[in-house]
């Protein structure tokens, strides 16, 4: 795709234009070979607020469309990012067949079938579709990363990882006027976002290179929390009180994995905690956990002791993050919000920008992408069966026992990017 | 069993002299209202280190027996405590036979019908047997009871729980001398260890006294951890080094209940890392986790933050607990070892030793050994297939439903060791 880089500035399309889409063009219009000719959206008002964004950053105005389709048939478009509540797939699907690089932003999968097309027309097309798992490039996920591919950890046994994310006020909320919107909550018994936690433990494993899932096992407590927030919210009377909801307040799915690891996943999302990942990394030399903020090494940690993350996060910063830290310092990218959920919102635009640019393969592509959000639909059956275990697709085809990670191994900003993962 | 209360002292035999053995020995010989007539070991080695004890404490010289059914032969004996490697089952159901209170030593199950057995025996002979769980009795583990049945949690929706102790080098050094004892890591892939986790969080949810353990499903990662060590510390031509291990390093077990909690139990021995019993208690008004000592209660902590477990520990100690701190104090009990693993070895012992005086039911019954022992034979079952889901026992025969716990209502130290669960 060699247009691309003979050409100053790259062009992206975006559509979708909630707080999440809004946040990503902010994104892209504070970097210097990035420009937004085209934004798509069903909302007026998010169309205008997201003119005003792109006015105040002093760039040119942005073409409107309400119908993504039309935003697809320009020849000026080198990749979009698609940041909607819902048709993710649809619209990368047709992104990909009109030629442009995609970007999905995160969440389950409703179907096999939908991840199976997905898949399938990007290897029709050629055309890369990257998942922007955020999370991916969280400081602490990618030292760990690091670390792990160094050895550090010995031979990797078992990872944790989950959303443990109080949302119970934002959920209820949705549901003041039950007459429109509808809910994952009320309608589906899985976990419905588990992607924060298992995409950076899918990379740690080889996952679709070298290594697979293979079955998936989930349990799901009881719903209480939402009925409780409607009852001392909304009062008895509401119809949100009537609501027997279909999600337990705490889903956790287990993972097998063909070279023997396994993977423990936590949702929980509307009973009264701490933001966390959940995160923990065990080998035969090590193990990491995040909600203590600590890692012990056999022969180098006090025995039967933590201790502290801090110095390790220091010495085994990712490359890539050094990297941002000095672009932070230069003042290079300043005039956006660079530092978004600690800067990892701005690194995983950052690298899908670079792999446009390149023209070469994306660091989180189709096949993490479904294998990653199957898991919404594998833990519903599961579930449903009384957490019978199921079996994971192969969406490679046998492609992941001969697909080789590629580590950092140059310490430019461009090959970082290229070779992340 | 009034013939009890008229003794001046209680009268308790110790069948199985090992370390476990022996500590409960030193602790008996430490209460004024208790002797020890008779020990009972094939060892002789461990049978003159208890009688050191014995003579060292100043008590009477117990009689040594060689076989455990002549020790329960004898009229003077009100119960024992079995701590022997093997054969718990069949001996606790002999001596429950022979009309002795039996406390038995924790660890899983071999098979459903040792479980039944035992079960059947105790309802048939009338004469109770209680698991001595210590964990039970931890200081932790009491204060997050005593909360949970004040109801700071709210509805309890989710625990997790587990023993994760790294004594690989211990496990390994038993397979030195690899012709003479068998083991279960290399025969058996289950969590061999579930109740010092699962006994506690049991007992907050009230199972086998209005609720029950319905399914369970388990899923064990690869062995590396034994392997390893045989390795690094044996050589590559030690028998051990050949050995295929059947035990995973990290066996994961989901269990739903009747009430729809679900409880997270991980079984991890073999992987270096610090001691942790993986406590953490979810409802709808709060969390605690034990692994950053913390507790987040809603409305009252501040919002999306943990705060220290520390001053609420001090708040909600059990008042067992507090009981327990006096008599240390008063050095009531000065002269044998009060403080093993921090109190929670003697308080068992004790509630043992206080339900025997009473005549009544034991705090820990066989129906709680059997439901959570069996844990070990169900994830054996559920690991053979795949992650399979399978169903509980109800040792209860349809009881559970009408039996009623019973909480600390009164504060004198006998009534709080009836009345603990």
């Amino acid at each position: 795709m060699a247009t691309r880089n003979e050409k100053n500035k790259l062009s992206i399309g975006v559509i979708g234009l909630g707080g999440r889409g809004r946040l990503h063009l902010s994104t892209l219009l504070g970097m210097n070979d990035v420009e937004v000719p085209a934004i798509c959206d069903l909302s007026d008002e998010r169309m205008q607020m997201s003119m005003d964004l792109i006015t105040a950053s002093g760039a040119k105005e942005a073409e409107k469309y309400e119908d993504y389709r039309k935003l697809l048939e320009r020849d000026d478009i080198d990749g979009v990012i698609i940041a909607t509540r819902t048709s993710q797939f649809e619209i990368a699907m047709e992104a990909m067949k009109a030629g442009k690089y995609v970007g999905t932003e995160v969440g389950g999968a409703s179907s096999i079938y939908e991840c199976w097309e997905l898949v399938k027309t990007s290897e029709k097309t050629g055309v890369p579709c990257m998942l922007l798992e955020n999370c991916c490039y969280g400081r602490d996920e990618m030292a760990i990363f690091n670390m792990v591919k160094k050895g550090i950890f010995g031979s990797l046994a078992h990872c944790q990882c989950g959303y443990e994310h109080y949302v119970r006020d934002m959920v209820g909320e949705s549901f003041k006027d039950i007459s429109i919107i509808p809910n994952h909550y009320a309608d589906r018994n899985c976990d419905t976002y588990p992607t924060h936690g298992l995409g950076p433990v899918a990379k740690l494993l080889d996952i679709n290179k070298g290594n697979r899932f293979m079955t998936l096992t989930s349990m799901a407590s009881k719903a209480r929390g939402l009925h409780e927030w409607a009852i001392d919210n909304l009062g008895q009377d509401h119809p949100m009180s009537e609501i027997v909801f279909a999600k337990g307040d705490i889903i956790t799915t287990l993972i097998k994995c063909a070279r023997g690891e396994t993977i423990l996943i936590v949702n929980d999302t509307v009973l009264p905690r701490p933001y966390s990942r959940n995160n923990r990394v065990q080998g035969t030399k090590a193990i990491w956990m995040e909600d203590n903020n600590s890692i012990h090494i056999a022969g180098k940690s006090p025995e039967d002791k933590w201790e502290s993350f801090d110095s390790y996060r220091e010495t085994y910063d990712h490359p890539l993050w050094k990297e941002y830290q000095k672009l932070i310092k230069e003042g290079q990218e300043s005039q956006h919000e660079i530092v978004g959920h600690g800067g990892m919102d701005y690194l995983v635009i950052r690298s899908f920008v670079e792999s446009v640019k390149e023209g070469g393969p994306v660091p989180i592509d189709v096949y993490d992408a479904v294998t990653w959000r199957v898991v919404t639909v594998l833990s519903e059956q599961s579930i449903a069966l009384g957490s019978s275990p199921v079996a994971f697709l192969d969406f490679t085809n046998g492609k992941w026992m001969y697909r080789t990670p590629k580590y950092v191994s140059k310490y430019s900003l461009d090959d970082i990017y290229e070779d992340l993962f």
